[in-house]
């Protein structure tokens, strides 16, 4: 591919911005994924913060009693606001990493790292598994974008 | 117009690129109009969070009894914490779809229905509307979103 | 420099891109920061919110009293959204202001307030300062990140 690389100036023909294009999209994906598993269980567990969400229970009383918060709710919009507070670091992060020059494969493994970790942090998250799994999973993402800021201002650093 | 970008390579002079870069500008300052909001009704409402916000009411018990939740704060929170689980994957994934190559009359389309989705779904949630008002127009952006991410994947896949 | 600039069509050869790169990188490992503080203050203060995070602590009501809201805990909390509300629209605003052809020194004051703003901000929510320090290092962080939008809608706007 590397023909077509050099014959082309399009991000989108340059397999390191492919690669960041692919895995932003999968954990963006992941990350939309959370909203639809918070609906789930506020339907199956009944539990609404929204009184209009609870009209089609009834009026009044009868439908009151589903304004309430519960505990698996209320685990994955914390597993959803961590996901917000890492992924968005990654996705920026990670566009500036792309365009700075790193090889493909060191890339690769970057982007491949954090996704996957990423995807274990919410099982951990959800099903849920004992610590450390939940934290060391976390880390590995964390440090994961740490790396890629470093090689960015390595490259980049105009203060 | 094709003239003008047949020669430049710059990104902003890519008309897909320009119509992401309004649409985007438009739902980042649609979100960013939630902090206002927000503080609108703080003050209105005398609910506050942090005890040096309510240092200006007196001191002891007095400014006490404003530190408080209110039903229309914790609404606008509310409506700004979905913003940022919709408008972020938009951010990202639309980006990555922009340079991907769509038509323009595609991009259009994806970008004015997400951008009216989330402008709807924030009147749905303030005034509010009876639902399904509010899980629809949220459903639609998220749907947008989505058909973006397809399109990326379906482009770019390097895993 | 601008030799180099005019020679090269990659965006990361470009100095305002340089100095986007640069700010953003910083802001966003600021925001990440928050992370580490929140928790650092959940251990010292030994307040929790998932039930495997006390498991260490014992079992039953010894290790459920650790199931509790901290107001430190929960200031930084505070914080990291406000960073969420605030640093998302910088980095993707940022970003198309950047592709928009501004002055380097625009775009550095630009990018330089921003981010003296945010760091303020952290310090002014975490120590306490008393308002309304808080406020305006907010109030700072929005306007830079609203007079970017307007040059970018300026420059660019396709609906």
């Amino acid at each position: 591919r590397s023909g077509k690389m050099a014959k082309s100036t399009k991000l989108i023909d340059n397999e390191v911005f492919q690669a960041y294009a692919t895995y932003t999209a999968i954990v963006l994906l992941k990350m939309m994924l959370m909203s639809l598993i918070t609906a789930y269980f506020r339907i199956t567990r009944k539990a609404f913060v929204n009184p209009e969400d609870t009209a089609s229970f009834g009026k009044g009383e009868s439908a009151k009693k589903y304004l309430r918060t519960d505990p698996d709710v209320e685990r994955v919009r914390r597993g959803h606001l961590n996901d917000l507070e890492n992924i968005v670091p990654f996705v920026g992060i990670g566009l500036l990493y792309a365009l700075s020059g790193p090889e493909l494969s060191s890339a690769l493994l970057h982007f491949r790292i954090f996704a996957g970790a990423r995807i274990l942090h919410t099982f951990a998250y959800l099903i849920p598994l004992p610590q450390p799994g939940r934290g060391l999973s976390w880390a590995v993402g964390y440090a994961v974008t740490f790396s890629m800021a470093y090689k960015v201002l390595k490259t980049v650093l105009l203060l």
